[in-house]
């Protein structure tokens, strides 16, 4: 059990009542509001809390001082929205604070039903869905022109990460502006210097950002992002320029206010972008932030700040989980001892897509390309072309859309490359529906020369990947979910991959399940077991190959049930579930297939109720399989 | 019949035999390489004059003078491949007249088996596939990182568009090879100041070029694209910088060399961007570049040119061919007047989208993004969220994967959008694959609240342009076929559009089969119209709803056929004969589906030829009927 501490409403409110001074009370609250943000994500198990510190001093000047808060009376109001999206948090504990959201919600982020992972429009004052970075300038260019030709006036605030600043989309979205006069967007970059796993610098320099962003033709400024005397005199020299878009840029300090977040760690990482502190960091953290405010409050005569206390279970891990990424990577090593002609192209995701291995063992080997997909995909063309075998890195959302075309042109062009796409799938469900991939089957799996894979366990992992590189003979996409899993099953020692088949996780005489990777082949074969106990049969089937299905396979593995479901962790439409249905009508199977999967953007929460809310559980599929059987 | 004229290669060689001056020899090579082009271009029926005719001096130089030739000892050869890609012409005859590539292909441009319209690298001396813009300098980058592991020396030229310039991924790309101190890439910018329709600078003016590429790191040079001595002296000075990319700002004329096609047209409009010229326009285009050859010749005492003289039929356009597109820009008109929220955003296709009505008459609602796709389907979200209805343009190809996030973060916000991919399908099937868009049901088609559907003659159009805009609550994709097409079928007049239910066509009590699109539905008519008379009813059916199939109307009139087809203008994988057949799976039909489509990626040619090639003719498809009715 943890103790979690919050600042009540009251207590902000008392403080507010006291201080007056705009300075001296904005230093209290983004301490407050730091104090808030570091238990909510505490208690939602993860969220970015070195960019919510970093941006802390901006968001709560914005809102508490600067702004023309949006209200019943549209016209003259001021907007923000946060493109980077993953300060969230930060945002929602100025919220919270300033009672434009309910209180209820400081226990309820990342949540059913609650504050998402990244902004999303449903929630009260988001203006935008951001959370796949490098949108915010053309997001803001659209409200522009739409408020224009409604007379609204107001300024409207984008906050951009610095590693942004390597989307490509940011710079096509920049000259635009500029001719178009949008002098109503102000442009902060949150220039922490710090990215995912390392410093902006060694990720991809972003080189002489004041003369790039004045060479685009925009007004430039910089200060320190911490300092609220600096930026209320950016934003007042902004407001008298009327021709042109402006950008502050913010020198912060990732995981500001906490000394021990402010840093880097002894192996040269951050550890502090995402994901939540242990439960000593926690502690720590908090008192620091707290004694500070303390300090303050007493130096002003007012009395030391109440909290209120939740007690959360803690998140114990469960033992024997297998983590497909680090398999991913480890087998990877192994490979590219083997095969010198591999290449590893990482796009800001070392640690996430496990490439950290490769990259410490072969340095000259490892590109690291930044938050740069499209450059990144087309550069492993490039590399392919002339002979190496390139392995293209980033979560599985951003790699198969954000540079959907670039895979096709590599495709066109016949050559080899690996894409490897994590965090794929439903869950984790908690940074939200930009972050969830289940549109990759569909965006990917009509492409040419492209197989897709996806692994259900550590085993497969490594065969899926050993695959690619040595038996496929052209490019193949391999999704991996990125959390650990308790893995119900097992394969035989023997199983070999052979394109287009699956293997039998579970026998059964009545039903018949397909599906794939770690997370549904789980809750499928929970589901057997829970049927079984009912005296229902039901044969779970893993298939990893997602746009390949051997027609002959099928038929054999899919005959003699009384009812044929398929499970995916896609989108319903045009996922594997279809392409199995459709080969069983191309060999002209009456059979009659009953398909789960998603059929809306997916939900934000912890996993379990999120696979309960998409009826995607063990329970609710058993459920689906008792169904069908009554048919 | 009109005659074309070429140089052949005797002729050339004969000149460079005589003519030992770089400068000299490479003007009169430029102008013949033009005259080649340009009947190229004529004999193909279309082609990109303009930008090849800019291009033709940075092109001959390079080529002739500049470059180490790329030979067996690749090792310190220099490499040039065109980012743009539309220069291709331009490439081509360059390699003929230096017997790189065999003559016999000068008249096989943009034919089956022959040179295709875009860059591929089955063509010899074609390093990159090419045509979607951006990609150049990453494929360079890859290349050039690939190079150095195999201690390749040498340079790589890229050539870019001026207009490619507003694509975030040329942007994306230019700091990581400054960061990786890619010396080897030489980029040189064909500054022409045109771009599909008009001026660069009425576009999305691209401001001051030399500062942005400066303010990236980049060794920046500028010079008259057309003057050789300039061109030598630059690529001299930049040999000398080892530790830079370099990029040279050529000063560049659209269509230079032939005086008419050098300006806009009185309407403001350039006409020599794509397509082939008139037959007499060839004729005086021709005479003016041969007359200026002649002079030279003479004044150098040489012989006049002798020509190759090659008889292709005038092709006259057919009577009552339905303009899908032009129906579509006609009926925005309309709806714009009505609806006073409708915003058209165009990425410079304006005219090739049906745009160009509408921006003449609504000035103020119109919005040229300029090529850049991603910028324009964000502000498009940013437009809806504030209460427009923004209708966003471009080719199917680039708007359904280029911004394919963009579109996915727009529809998780639950807006209403309306996009219109044009040149969707095979067919015209000259440009090539990077323009072929036949995956974008795949790519769009999961997206939620994203309606697809492709009309099938100009009637249908004004239906589902009328449907998306008054009565789709959410967002609509309409995929538009832009040849112009003979339509075998009429549909009722009472017709109208009900979600994931078709229309019959004809009649027939054989076969049945569904598709949608006027290219396919003519072809699969006119197979109907061959099977009849052979005593085969084949109904076929137009359903065109790409990604919503109504179940109970498919069991109602698939059943009682003794054979079942579906025929995507599309992959096959993930089309909507997929969906089509996933529909009967799900309602338990043990019909046999038989699919037609495509299977690899297209082939470039004429339309007949390439049908043909795919089996997708009227003829083939007859065959895949009687097949299917033989099992």
């Amino acid at each position: 059990m943890i103790n979690l501490k919050f600042i009540p409403l009251n207590e902000i409110k008392r403080i507010q009542k006291k201080i007056k001074n705009p300075v001296l009370i904005s230093q209290l609250l983004a301490d407050i509001f730091r104090l808030n943000t570091l238990s909510m994500i505490m208690g939602a198990g993860s969220g970015h809390i070195g960019t919510s510190f970093s941006s802390m001093e901006i968001i709560t000047w914005l809102w508490t001082q600067e702004m023309r808060l949006p209200n019943s009376d549209q016209a003259g109001s001021d907007y923000f929205f946060s493109s980077k999206g993953h300060d969230a948090p930060a945002l929602y504990s100025v919220l919270i604070g300033l009672e434009k959201l309910d209180y209820k919600y400081i226990h309820k982020f990342r949540r059913l039903g609650g504050l998402p992972g990244h902004p999303d429009v449903r929630t009260p004052f988001i203006l935008t869905n951001t959370g796949s970075l490098g949108m915010g300038i053309s997001k803001a260019s659209g409200l522009a022109l739409a408020r224009r030709r409604q007379k609204k006036t107001g300024r409207i605030f984008v906050l951009l990460g610095d590693g942004e600043l390597q989307e490509g989309q940011i710079w096509e979205s920049l000259q635009p502006a500029v001719n178009k006069k949008l002098a109503e967007i102000t442009v902060i970059v949150d220039h922490n210097k710090i990215q995912s796993d390392i410093s902006v610098k060694d990720t991809s320099d972003l080189g002489d950002l004041e003369k790039k962003f004045q060479s685009f033709g925009w007004v430039v400024a910089r200060c320190d992002g911490h300092d609220f005397k600096s930026l209320k005199k950016v934003f007042a020299d902004f407001t008298r320029i009327k021709n042109k878009p402006k950008v502050l840029i913010a020198d912060t300090v990732k995981g500001r206010g906490v000394s021990f977040m402010e840093k880097l760690s002894a192996d040269g990482l951050y550890k502090f972008h995402s994901g939540a502190p242990k439960a000593e960091d926690y502690e720590t953290a908090f008192e620091e932030i707290a004694n500070r405010v303390g300090i303050k409050l007493d130096s002003l005569k007012l009395e030391p700040l109440k909290f209120e206390t939740k007690g959360i279970p803690d998140r114990s891990v469960a033992v024997n989980q297998e983590k497909l990424v680090a398999a991913y990577g480890d087998e990877l090593l192994k490979l590219a001892r083997r095969h010198k002609n591999i290449i590893g192209l990482d796009a800001d995701l070392a640690i996430d897509t496990g490439l950290l291995k490769f990259k410490r063992a072969f340095p000259d080997r490892y590109v690291e390309c930044g938050i740069a997909e499209q450059d990144m995909v087309s550069m492993a063309g490039g590399l392919a072309l002339e002979g190496m075998l390139p392995l293209v890195h980033s979560f599985a959302c951003f790699l198969s859309t954000r540079a959907n075309e670039q895979i096709y042109n590599n495709a066109t062009e016949g050559t080899k490359i690996i894409y490897a796409g994590s965090l794929a799938g439903l869950i984790p469900a908690a940074p939200g529906h930009s972050h969830q991939s289940l549109r990759d089957i569909s965006v990917l799996g009509s492409i040419p020369g492209l197989t897709l894979i996806e692994p259900g366990n550590e085993q497969e992992t490594r065969l899926a990947l050993r695959w690619a590189v040595e038996k496929n003979k052209l490019s193949t996409y391999i999704r991996l979910v990125s959390v650990p899993c308790s893995i119900p099953y097992q394969l035989p020692a023997s199983y070999k991959l052979t394109i287009g088949r699956g293997v039998k996780l579970t026998d059964g005489q009545d039903a018949v399940i397909f599906a794939y990777g770690p997370v549904m082949l789980g809750e499928a074969v929970r589901a057997a077991q829970l049927l079984e106990k009912e005296g229902i049969g039901l044969a779970v089937f893993n298939l990893p190959w997602l746009n390949e299905i051997d027609e002959q396979w099928l038929k054999e593995n899919s005959q003699g049930y009384k009812a044929l479901l398929t499970l995916d962790d896609h989108y319903l439409k045009l996922g594997q579930g279809a392409m199995i249905a459709e080969a069983l009508a191309k060999i002209g199977n009456s059979q009659k297939v009953i398909r789960l999967g998603l059929d809306k953007v997916p939900a934000c929460g912890q996993a379990g109720e999120v696979l309960v809310f998409h009826k995607l559980d063990a329970f609710s599929i058993a459920q689906a399989v008792r169904e069908s059987l009554k048919k």
